[in-house]
């Protein structure tokens, strides 16, 4: 009896991933119904952006065409789906946050407005029913963006076989809310540019996951695809070609894109370090540009850096950060502040120079070239993000109260960044870096690893514990935490297959939090069948997921794992 | 000026890959005239896989459309393209191995045909002149081979700039031939399935860098998706799907196509490990099929081997090896030996009883089996090719004198396999196997790296050393070496990203040989430019090889070396 409880528990439920917070299933078969719909139910004037993701939803259900990962790939023996009932419709509703139906008169704000709202505000809540009897399925959340996320959930659900859409799960009742707040993926567009279109599939795979923020390094020292008019100069002069940059009418593509998605776009002007593109057009704001040798310079080439002590330079970079948050409708805009290297500055004639002149410290200097700089954001309603040096490494730049920190070096950085009491996005590269693993890059050596050996597997990531270390009230520091590709030997030609599906990791490791819907924590042996799932699916939609397993394994749970 | 006569020696040539054996090159611009044409001379009815070779050259010619790897991406300044002298003809010409004049007369053999003669009796050198000042590029050879061999470098050299297609190095004098025969590229189809058109994309691949041998893994344990109408059973009961199988019509159709390409297609049917596929139509011939736990019957999942001892299982074995070789008209043919588990047969009451019965030993019974499954391939003038447990773990199994053994389990163990006297082929993992370094996927192992960590870098290929250790006489017996993809974590998502240009370095090491054309060792920091190069180009033809840098470093070269 007890043996028979415990399979039925972990028996996987292969379509969900992130897996619900709450979810209860059976064992019914249900198909789609010809002329199967989705209504919205209630609201006169639906948000544009809300209808384009119940036209996404039905086309995923129709074309998805996936079949079961079991041998055979159909139902099941017995199964008979001519016989099963049909679900002709599921209806959306939503609740205003006083639990009373919302009614036409109502404006409903969209799915990209509330995703503009700082993280912790947003409600990406929803319940879904699917009944086994062919009734009505019902979605109801309080925002649209929680019944966008519930459609994702929906989408998922479905597998083809012959003519049949179907489940062999029915009932479905699910309660569902993220449990972190913060639900990312960085992208490096600097190292190697990715066309638009690279980046849309992305975004599309990431709201498959309930990913909810794009964290773009679109600039750094190897170049400056940027296009913004305020400073043209810097993307004509230090994009790697005029093809390789994204205009202003692409950046606002891709924003509207993503906030249609529930994702927010984060971008980041990596300052004062990262900088030598601008040198190209502005070389008297940079020191040690293409410094030799430039190991001495920077952690990787090309050496340069803003010159943090010129007023010129602070004036520049507000105008630069003030034209970039424009595009951007979200909160959060990121200066970055990583890997200040201090003999550049102090091997500078126009940094000492001033140093001299003012009397200040280079660390006094970074301060005031932070705050002057981080005021902009501030005056503009936006919430500065930095990396974990500008609050670990060079003393207290006094940072504004609400600066979220990206701990990135290691994971054991997070404790330090919550003594500090500051809001935390977990980074770090000995868990979610997606680049390492691949061999040294800077030349020819022979035996040289990745800086961040090992590759970090899928279940790296998935081990993961956001508060590892931290007291309870250090946890409510976390916001949550993003895996991170950085394009040093990555461009689109492995663009899907090096981010998926482990990104899909940290979206469930995040989303669901510690606790599986089973009760226990969260199980990679459980998850792998979910995951292979997932990524069968991307393969359907046109995402090149890479295989996890030979297709043998896939086919067979467990029979592949290490016993 | 010595200073000066090294810089121009070490110099890169971008364009070519791998680099000739012998190779001068200048400093003129030279175009590509309107009108530009390849003629076959003398040659009155040129093969068509020859013409076919020409055409794709002239297609590359036209479409690669490749920007110069310079920042800019064009010819260099002062440089006046619509100045430059125009080439309006390359032509072709045969001399036969007498050094006369081929007539119109003489039957000339195919490119096909060569490629199928043992590596040792294939001709693949030629000459190749492209003078500075307009005048006719000639290419001669003795064989269609050398043609194509030589067209694939002509198509290496090109750029372009607005209209041009140019060089900016005439005159070119190249006199080529590979250092070593056997340049190969493993692919296992059985672990995870490849489409026919990514096997022919992955061929063309091959052909730019002058592989000329297809090592192909077709079936193992987890799936047969080779369709042979002697034991057509084997497919339709152990594909993973109708779909995801090769047609006769498909294998014949990719080895004429690798064929075309100067690539020999050789089949592994590995035996008698690896082969639980057999299980699902033969289940009689199959010991310890699926046993549990795996680990303990086989190195990875799922376990079952070839009850060796049965004659009705030899008589199959010969009659599957036999419709298998029907089809590559190459001499090669691969029947594995690798990775047998002792403890599957030992567990087996069949091989029990018939060892009993018999008084054999296991080990003499794997002779036996191997003796007469191999004279199945003697017989048909096949040569066999085995995996190197086959010479070092089991005894002497009385393998005929000729049969080729291919090191895997470690570079050092070719020592012990030419002590042996067996040819070599080098396909080490600690070199050569292109799948390491992706985590361990056997299940939830958190910190667990693939058994052949860490990823084998280019740069690790690269400095590969073909006759390490071994006596002059023993050298003599290396044939070559190739890289290998086996598919566990790979599939069509990752297949252009994990082997190209990775693959193109044992490409150079075994075509160039020890000595670089400038009389120096192959040297990875001048290799990785034209690198870079060969990548770019790749894309530009529709292969996805990964980058090796942020393009900031593929424009400057050196820029990124570690210094």
């Amino acid at each position: 009896m007890l043996l028979l409880f415990l399979l039925v528990v972990f028996t996987p439920v292969n379509a969900l991933w992130p897996i619900p917070r709450t979810l209860s299933t059976g064992t019914a078969a249900l198909t789609i119904a010809d002329g199967f719909s989705i209504d919205i139910h209630g609201i006169e004037h639906a948000p544009s952006d809300l209808k384009n993701a119940v036209s996404r939803t039905r086309h995923y259900i129709q074309e998805d065409k996936l079949g079961r990962l079991v041998v055979g790939r159909g139902p099941g023996q017995g199964v008979s789906l001519g016989d099963a009932p049909r679900l002709s419709k599921l209806v959306l509703r939503l609740v205003d946050t006083n639990q009373t139906a919302a009614t036409a008169q109502t404006r409903v704000p969209s799915i990209s407005e509330i995703t503009a709202l700082p993280v912790e505000q947003r409600d990406e809540s929803y319940r879904l029913d699917i009944p086994s009897d062919g009734s009505d399925a019902v979605l109801v959340a309080n925002t649209t963006l929680g019944l966008l996320r519930g459609l994702t959930t929906f989408s998922q659900i479905w597998y083809q076989h012959g003519e049949w859409t179907y489940t062999v799960e029915a009932p479905f009742k699910i309660i569902d809310e993220p449990y972190y707040k913060w639900r990312g993926l960085l992208l490096d567009t600097a190292r190697n540019y990715f066309p638009v279109a690279d980046i849309k599939r992305t975004l599309d795979a990431m709201s498959w996951t309930k990913i909810n923020m794009f964290h773009w390094h679109v600039v750094d020292s190897q170049s400056f695809p940027l296009v913004l008019p305020e400073v043209p100069e810097l993307s004509s002069q230090g994009a790697y070609s005029s093809e390789q940059q994204y205009s202003t009418a692409e950046l606002d593509d891709i924003v509207a894109y993503a906030a249609a998605r529930g994702i927010d776009v984060m971008l980041e002007i990596d300052t004062p370090g990262h900088t030598a593109a601008v040198h190209h057009s502005h070389p008297e704001y940079v020191a040690c540009f293409e410094a030799a040798p430039w190991t001495s310079y920077a952690n990787e080439p090309p050496a340069g850096q803003l010159r943090l002590t010129e007023p010129e330079v602070v004036r520049f970079t507000q105008k630069l950060f003030k034209a970039a948050i424009k595009h951007t409708p979200g909160k959060y805009f990121s200066t970055g502040g990583d890997e200040i290297n201090l003999r550049c500055y102090a091997e500078d004639p126009v940094i000492q120079t001033s140093l001299n002149s003012t009397g200040q410290t280079l660390l006094q200097a970074l301060a005031t070239f932070t705050k002057e700089t981080h005021q902009v954001l501030l005056e503009n309603e936006k919430i500065p993000v930095v990396w974990e040096e500008m609050v670990l490494e060079h003393g207290d730049l006094h940072l504004d109260n609400d600066t979220v920190v990206l701990v990135w070096i290691s994971s054991a950085n997070a404790k330090s960044v919550a003594e500090a009491g500051h809001k935390i996005v977990h980074a770090p590269n000995d868990y979610f870096y997606l680049d390492c693993g691949h061999g040294i890059w800077v030349g020819n050596f022979t035996n040289g690893n990745s800086w961040c050996d090992p590759f970090k597997s899928w279940q790296k990531a998935y081990s993961f514990d956001p508060t590892a270390n931290l007291t309870s009230t250090e946890a409510t520091l976390v916001l949550g935490g993003q895996q991170l590709l950085w394009a040093e030997q990555s461009d689109p030609s492995n663009m899907d297959s090096i981010i998926w599906p482990r990104a899909a990791a940290s979206a469930e490791l995040f989303w669901t939090g510690p606790i599986h819907p089973n009760g226990g924590p969260l199980d990679g042996t459980e998850a792998l069948p979910r995951l292979h799932d997932l990524r069968y699916r991307f393969v359907r939609r046109g995402v090149n997921a890479v295989a996890l397993q030979p297709e043998y394994c896939a086919l067979r749970p467990h029979a592949c794992d290490l016993v």
